[in-house]
């Protein structure tokens, strides 16, 4: 079958490897589209994450082609997503729910494994998959889907870790809507009564934003700050999210976040500040809880599809073949695609 | 009356005052007892928070002397606690439970006002206070009772925000078993099932922590951290309370903390630590909230009431007369205290 | 000035009164609108509820006219709406956020009181309310805003005391588009992403449910258990709110109800049914929390008028003059006013 | 092997059966010990429950013998226990963390399967089970660690569930201090800072609560809710745990419930009360959750087994040999075994 793989560090190519052989437990499944995601550009350029001959893709979506002896539950020809936390379900967090903190198949220092981060990915024909990675899809299009399983279950993670400040009366400010920030707007929007403020450097996504029912849109400049407090009388914004992380944004979050609220940041934009055990030289105030988010539960995953399935939340999607998908890292990287690029086999 | 004072910067007095006259929702509290506080010392060596002719004393119990004419529900008499969070009670936090981050009387930049801390403190034979900043203390003696509003308050405050965190199964650790800390630990003693690690630079303090039920003890030094992480697997301790916040301490904070865990900085010592939105260069693992606890709400001041009421909490104290509050801060400073210092007029 | 009162049991007049005097904790309101609720035609004919003499009134909105002198935080003029639960705001449950089911001004076998059920209503050209009592309505119109005060807050704790079974992927059952059901279904549109199914036994009722965003809409017949069931694969609706309470929409709720969900009866239909500590004779399922829902808090009554300024949720309203309130109440027993009656003074 | 079934209804037998065979994803465990409970005894005589031929026995420990070819993560040799909930782990509730009110397995007539109420249970030399129904005991003795699957288990869910009414200052009522009751009673005392009021029939009973950390003891007679409520001036305790469901304690439980309060229903010993959707005619306060509690998640599984390895909780037991197993269900039904018997094979 035909697959996408890093060659090296920087050399990506569309070639020839064997179709994967399925064990027991496993399931085989036609890919039907899968997302390109940042983070994909960034592994491929990471000389400390050497992943040759891996196949790239962690925005999988497709139709079971082949079940392992021992899967039941499924069945051939049904749309499936490729839930992207492969943890290993026994582990206190896990059976606590929170399996993308697994400590058997993540640890303190890693995380679980992600197909196409590690484990092959699905920017190939097929791509194989334990069965209790899977999610059934229903009626939703697997050639668009894909980008559920993390453009879409990274920001309902975050949403779903501040609903305490999220009441109606709240006001939460989106920093950046591009691939998780219109995914965060849309979840906001669908889910809570919450104010939203959208802010982005480009007009154009602001105007998306407002289509997607942000309530106040700004352009962040100098003065984003002082608008966002003078919108809440001084006192800030209840949740912030900072899907970029750059360290303009960085410093934005920090700046308009309310006492008491609830600061994620979701972008791996390599910003940073100085976080002061001590309130006289503290630059965020009393009681923020500041997070990083890292992907999902299994059980954030099903809210989004279910989301999905209800009409709520919607993934722009430009498609490319798969032999195309060089070209599609090309534009990516040239910040010419619009919403998230799809490689269709 | 005679009061305690801050005559200017680093200067205190003992001296002759007027007793403070009531408005119709206010109460003249005899003082019984009113605990010293690191943060008095913080406050009187501060040239950023010059209060001169200020009574010091934001640890204050005593009884009803006098009730203002429209004050109802209160028996002169009756022994009371002075809550520590002058909060506006109407405002969207306040009416939340969250009174200690009041938009009123607080902000995004400022606490609510505290007794000793910008109103007259409790340091004097008498003290007043608004009718409903006041906590009857049923049996309980108001001469000891008076940390209950800080070093009772402030742990029970950062607990109550971790309890998610707190099950059975899980690791605390208490850094520092001081004022605040030694009550914390009793608390999380009395409240939870988690298994608690208490960690402290002196063995005279772990002593007192394993009277309090603390599981296991460790001396801080440069292994630290180390044991800690064998003790949960290499996985962190789920919840980390830091009540100290000098750098060693948050260091230490920040290398035991778990994935997705709750790390409290409660002291203010000092210490700061780089935090970084981005996975890669993060001293801290994916998902902890990371949080400055301030004072408490009046809920948190409640319970621990009734904790102290059932006899589960209780702090171990070295009275002073009102006369000798000079010394006893001198003690104070020269860490020869044992437990809390307590002012008796 | 002219008030709606009750004469005797059954026996409303429209009278001159004297404009109440108020005390320096009180605010004198000049009544925009009162709206009227069936709980006013039960107490007008309950002989257990004997109040002579009392100007009814529980959903109240006006303006500011004076101020008693101690009296801070609001402005002559002042739009605001009268909240319904005048709790202590001492006792443990007030502090905890829980004022309406308030120790002090309430108990265990009575509910706090209410302006309207117990002290005079805003059926009147004025009605005196303690300051803290009063909620800012901003820019929104006290003509139309009394429903907000029941119709409002009741559906809103009902539904927030609910919120872990309103994720997305759940399904909610609104029994009832009345009064407080088509407010409940807007709030539940406009802060869960939980598919929703509205159940009336009017057609046009249910043309209003898919107004306000119902997926599902089934007239109450003897298939509809059947219906619900059905729909989500035998399993039943994670949340079920009885917004009538007579006995076929408890028998309803009681079939359609999920293991381990929220059952909800807010309606004061006289229902009943046979709760089984046993699991062999139960009707309903393992782990069902079932609930009578009262009133609301003061944080829930924020949330209601926040939505209400949003735009997300609305009151029907038809408005008669205050003169004519006999006539009201004639309609509202005849079952002929579409959405919620108004008294204009 | 030899194993303890039931023949028909009513009759029991010690005969010989044979070692069951493993699938790959299953374990064989050698069993040291299986606790007797109520419910066998309910199950054995239960004309609608015809289980011939079934092996008895729901709370089991013992040792790995056998792994099947996929099973990784346990050794031979190592002591577990059996979990009770055999619930299929991918459906909506599964990945919530609540299996034990899983869809596929259960539904909304049926729990999961449980072993020894369907599948053959443990009282036997061997019983199977599949690999994620085991948790690992550690250094607790599997010969009495048993029953903490059930009496264990079953408390520790009904109190997880109500952990927001457990609040330093509350009051909790435990009505019946036997198997269930004086595990509930230990997880109180270990895990919250609660006043507990224990209550029974029994003075002994009442002793072993006063052991077990019991704040305040009442034997159950004509004053008891008299009593509870004078505690509580007149308020009525915030979480009441049934653990017997008879029609006395019931109608206790109803009394003594304050509004807004938890009600759980634990005991299966078929009583019953009128549940009126309406205020006027409802036995019980405004805003009391109402439940019956089933069973009990992996995740609080795991935390009895945590409790009990810090030595915060433990079972009495009396031990039979399997060969005794007859003579074992009659010192039951006769009501003269202390604490819990435990069948040694």
């Amino acid at each position: 079958m035909r697959a996408l793989q890093i060659v090296s560090a920087g050399v990506l190519e569309v070639r020839d490897v064997p179709v994967p052989e399925i064990g027991p437990d496993e399931v085989l499944v036609k890919v039907a589209g899968a997302g390109l995601c940042h983070s994909d550009v960034h592994v491929l350029h990471s000389p400390e994450w050497p992943l040759p001959n891996m196949t790239l893709g962690h925005e999988t979506a497709g139709h079971v082609a082949k079940l392992g002896n021992d899967v039941t539950g499924l069945a051939e020809g049904e749309a499936v997503l490729v839930y992207l936390v492969w943890a290993c379900g026994v582990c206190r967090p896990c059976i606590e729910g929170r399996d993308n903190v697994c400590i058997n198949a993540g640890g303190r220092d890693a995380m679980p494994p992600c197909p196409g981060l590690g484990p092959d990915g699905g920017m190939a024909e097929y791509i194989k998959v334990k069965a209790r990675y899977l999610e059934p899809l229903g009626d939703l299009d697997p050639v668009t889907a894909g980008p559920l399983a993390d453009a879409g279950l990274t920001p309902m993670h975050a949403i779903n870790g501040a609903r305490h400040r999220l009441t109606p009366g709240s006001t939460v400010a989106v920093i950046g809507v591009g691939g998780l920030g219109h995914m965060g707007l849309q979840i906001l929007k669908a889910t809570t009564g919450a104010r939203i403020i959208a802010i982005d450097s480009s007009e154009q996504k602001l105007e998306i934003a407002r289509e997607h029912g942000a309530d106040e849109t700004f352009l962040s400049d100098s003065d984003t700050a002082a608008k966002v407090l003078a919108l809440t009388d001084g006192y800030g914004a209840d949740a912030v999210f900072d899907f970029v992380g750059v360290q303009p944004t960085v410093d934005l979050a920090t700046k308009i976040i309310a006492p008491d609220g609830a600061l994620r940041f979701v972008g791996l934009g390599g910003g940073s500040f100085t976080y002061a055990a001590d309130s006289l030289t503290s630059t965020i105030p009393w009681g923020v809880d500041v997070r990083r988010s890292y992907g999902g539960t299994r059980s954030d995953q099903r809210q989004v599809i279910e989301l999905a399935k209800l009409g709520k939340i919607s993934v722009e999607t430009k498609q490319y073949s798969l032999e195309d998908g060089i070209q599609a890292f090309a534009d990516l990287e040239a910040g010419i695609v619009p919403g998230r690029a799809i490689l269709v086999p």
